[in-house]
């Protein structure tokens, strides 16, 4: 017997909190109404983008959204965007977005479900890939989807609008691809679609393709984008600034522990739905911490690594990371303080990188096998082993 | 045995007469050459739309240059559109392009390449139907094609950069069509595209579209477009300006008697291929009216139609029309002097119109059975014979 569904007016204040874009809350109000009357449960979906699998914690504020529909009875549809995944960037001037095999996109996708079930309930999901669909398309469809949507409006786009004045290409399947995550909408009938803000033009293609199919339009739903522990750029795996919900209990801890008191402050809300208390930072900060621990390893596992903390845990067990002996700048990659080999010889050249207290200006210098306290930039602090070139290199 | 290619300084003045846009000159002289030398004919590639199926004199002036290329041995391929024309204008706004049924392209196309090789060498012609693999390809065959092309780039095009530039909408399939046409050049291996003055942004797609598809580029030739009836607009059947290349000589002989001087000394070079002798100029227009009747009708006819005007043709046999009783606008309309009952009542609101040489202000007025003389502007004149409403109307 499912979850009977609650009154409008019961998951409205839950539903909204956090949300960045809504439109429109009129519809929302309306239609949770119409669901609670027939008991039919509302079709929520969300779509993924399998290129990277690992989730962070900036995954999971909208995935916590998702938990919220299902824990009221609706259905959740988790999409896997499998079919643009397979071409990746025909151009190929995107790096981020070589095409997968699709066997690594079922990896991919293993992993990123995986993880993902420890947010949302397994049984009330569906899990479906666009390639069911988007693969049966001949030009003729495409031509059609196309007719729907208009160029002017397409370089409405952020993105494109800024690429288009400053004379920056776009090539033209670029504009596709909002077409399709809103075809996607159309044959999922949602009801909602949910995504990070930055999605918020794609959602409202599919917002207006499901009009011009003489559907129910969906409603748009979106929630913010999580700052990185840098707290100025958005959380990514790329950018060396997030926290994977499949980190072990004390580094996840230990990250949480370096942001700023500013940063804290902007976490709480999305991830413990809370204002945090600035009266006491340091408490706030572990109790943030902790419940985030709690939460992907479990009560135990976040007792256990709150009493190692309080015990005052030797401070280069924090962040300690294992790496080969070689040039610093590779070690400063490997270390993951910067995105790539030419991003940390940068780093070093601007003065950015100390190591035991001494600012390196030689990208090339070898570091000798050691013990060392890396800083890069004013916020990263790791202590760092360095060992023999051959000996395996991993995290501690 | 095939006709031997002769050498590349034999062909270019021929094919260089009357051409506007060369894409480019260098390398036509150089891939005829290499034609000679081998003796491998080139591929000569024109695209038609099967969408309005009545060949007029403008078409001529492409397919006279088709022929051109076949004298010399060349391979020409008629390609018909069918696969867009199938699609129609999916947004519904452009009433000239409804979805067509695969008979009445059918229908259409057998149409037009009869009437086609009343110009060209049958037996020399390849007939291809770009559905052939334009129904084959699949969603992510669209986006590589379409990630060869750019945004900006394709709104360069002077009709696209002109509705951006106003506010006018662009559906976003509109993007599609000249890259369909240009991947017609990639499977084709065109050496050569030919195609009317107005389709030069099209034609340069195929041959970028072919670069990237690592193919030696097509060479692109466009002719000068024909001015029709009216000396003002491109000669084009829905605008009523147009003399088919299957009307009975005596309307063909009679419409080109009927264009001003100057349109004549206009009409010369494309489709004759020399320049009118001005100093009388009505004999040089009823030698052109000739060749033209003799081109499409045979000698005899052409003799024939010359000795009935010679011999002082009744005026009123010179584009007599039989229409049925009605409105003065309907009557217009049905008479070819406007394009759409709208455009009739406007001609009308506008003075435009005279019936027996006075000016008719109100489109509804009935006009009685009768015969009259229809002036619409100051080009257009024609006898009507106005029959009872239920009557058969057609053409004298």
């Amino acid at each position: 017997m499912p979850t009977p569904i609650p009154p409008a007016e019961d998951q409205l204040p839950t539903l909204l909190a956090g949300i960045v874009d809504l439109n429109t809350r009129g519809e929302l109000a309306e239609r949770l109404a119409a669901s609670h009357a027939s008991q039919r449960p509302l079709r929520i979906k969300a779509g993924f983008d399998p290129t990277a699998p690992d989730i962070h914690l900036g995954h999971t504020v909208l995935m916590e959204k998702m938990r919220q529909f299902q824990r009221f009875g609706h259905e959740v549809t988790f999409l896997v965007g499998d079919y643009t995944a397979r071409i990746g960037d025909p151009t190929g001037r995107n790096a981020l977005r070589p095409p997968l095999s699709p066997e690594q996109i079922e990896d991919n996708a293993r992993t990123y479900t995986d993880q993902a079930f420890k947010v949302l309930d397994r049984e009330a999901t569906q899990i479906r890939w666009n390639s069911e669909w988007l693969g049966e398309l001949g030009f003729d469809d495409v031509i059609r989807i196309a007719s729907m949507y208009n160029v002017g409006r397409m370089l409405e786009r952020r993105d494109f609008k800024e690429r288009f004045d400053s004379g920056k290409q776009i090539a033209l399947h670029e504009f596709l691809y909002p077409l399709i995550q809103g075809y996607d909408s159309v044959v999922l009938r949602s009801d909602v679609e949910l995504g990070g803000h930055d999605q918020i033009f794609n959602l409202n293609v599919g917002r207006h393709l499901m009009a011009r199919y003489e559907l129910e339009p969906q409603i748009v739903m979106t929630v913010g984008l999580l700052l990185g522990l840098d707290g100025s750029d958005k959380m990514s795996k790329s950018k060396g600034n997030a926290v994977g919900i499949n980190e072990p209990p004390r580094d996840m801890f230990g990250k949480v522990m370096s942001i700023s008191d500013t940063l804290m402050a902007a976490w709480y809300p999305p991830l413990l739905g809370a204002a945090a208390d600035m009266s006491d930072p340091n408490r706030s900060k572990q109790e943030l911490a902790e419940r985030i621990v709690a939460r992907f390893h479990g009560p135990a596992a976040a007792a256990e690594v709150l009493a190692w903390w309080r015990a005052g845990r030797p401070a280069d067990e924090v962040h300690e990371l294992r790496v080969s002996s070689g040039p610093i700048f590779q070690i400063v990659r490997d270390a993951g303080a910067a995105t790539s080999g030419s991003d940390a010889r940068r780093k070093i050249e601007q003065g950015g990188v100390r190591l035991g207290g001494e600012r390196v200006s030689e990208p090339l210098q070898v570091i000798a096998p050691g013990r060392y306290e890396l800083e890069v930039g004013k916020k990263l602090k790791l202590r760092l082993v360095v060992e023999a070139a051959g000996s395996e290199a991993g995290r501690a």
